[in-house]
């Protein structure tokens, strides 16, 4: 998996080859072939082992207030983008483009979003009930709404090359100014 | 340029051919190459194609308050990506991703966000003036979140095949309680 990470990196989606990997990795291409049919399958277990690391990076959180775990989501999300090299970044929006053409990968996007979706849900449905959120928010759309900032940033890093900084900065103040209600802005 | 959008609709970007531009219009594949040095030109020339097409019809809005104005422009670039088939905001997607190894993607597709935010941030400074928007939002700020939600928004849609609908409605309820003024509500 690390191998396919340094090879991404390098090489980008589109012309990705099994050699390429094998070449970061100290397996041969025949051995890369018995355990995955295809660059397609290997790709299939890459997203399944970046969700994977995404959930365990979730747990690890030592947040516990509502607001702490809110921001610690928006921050693990970021970080991914500010952390891996443009070229990582650059590469995973080549396999999401992908997805139309590829079931296995949207399956896998799929699951990582309803993952994302489910963690903001519950973490804004447990900051109403305990007072931390308005309870004027619609916690399901919300958390949409965040998903789809966090897309739009990683998305325009590729694009445009703009740096996640803005979006941080910006969600952080949204989250102050539309989320919070006065007694969750003080605690 | 149409018989561009066509030939994308149909094969995406990474497998498009001169020919098969060529197969959906008029011209021949030799003639497509006396206008166009390369499929890259020629897909730097559709960039700018779409570029003036939106700016036309952010022009053609009647919409005169700059309320109207800022729901009009989030309409034209979410009809944007509600009109066109699956297949080419796809093929758009690929291109994006390919800014960072071809500068003349990059070059075009900066144009058009330093376009769009500038828009945005012209129509919320002329609100924050008149009373319609809280004179407590940075306009150039927001401008960015607003735009990074858009793109957000057209990924979305490739990756995990959701309809913009959701954000058009986010998006309304975020200038409603979080950009206007009572002023402006009542307006």
């Amino acid at each position: 998996m690390c191998a396919t990470y340094e090879a991404l990196c390098t090489h980008g989606y589109a012309d990705l080859t099994m050699q390429d990997i094998a070449d970061e990795s100290t397996k041969s291409k025949a051995a890369l072939h018995y355990h995955y049919d295809s660059k397609h399958d290997l790709l299939c277990a890459f997203l399944e082992y970046l969700y994977e690391q995404f959930v365990e990076r979730v747990a690890d959180s030592d947040a516990e207030t509502p607001h702490d775990r809110l921001l610690a989501l928006v921050d693990v999300v970021l970080a991914n983008s500010a952390d891996d090299p443009e070229g990582f970044e650059t590469a995973l929006l080549e396999i999401r483009a992908q997805a139309p053409y590829e079931p296995g990968f949207r399956e896998r996007l799929v699951t990582f979003e309803t993952y994302l979706l489910g963690r903001f849900t519950d973490t804004l449905e447990a900051g109403v009930e305990d007072g931390t959120f308005d309870d004027d928010i619609d916690p399901e759309d919300t958390a949409r709404f965040l998903v789809t900032v966090l897309t739009g940033a990683a998305t325009e890093r590729v694009t445009v090359g703009r740096s996640v900084e803005c979006t941080q900065r910006m969600l952080r103040e949204y989250v102050e100014t539309h989320l919070l209600t006065e007694q969750g802005a003080t605690a």
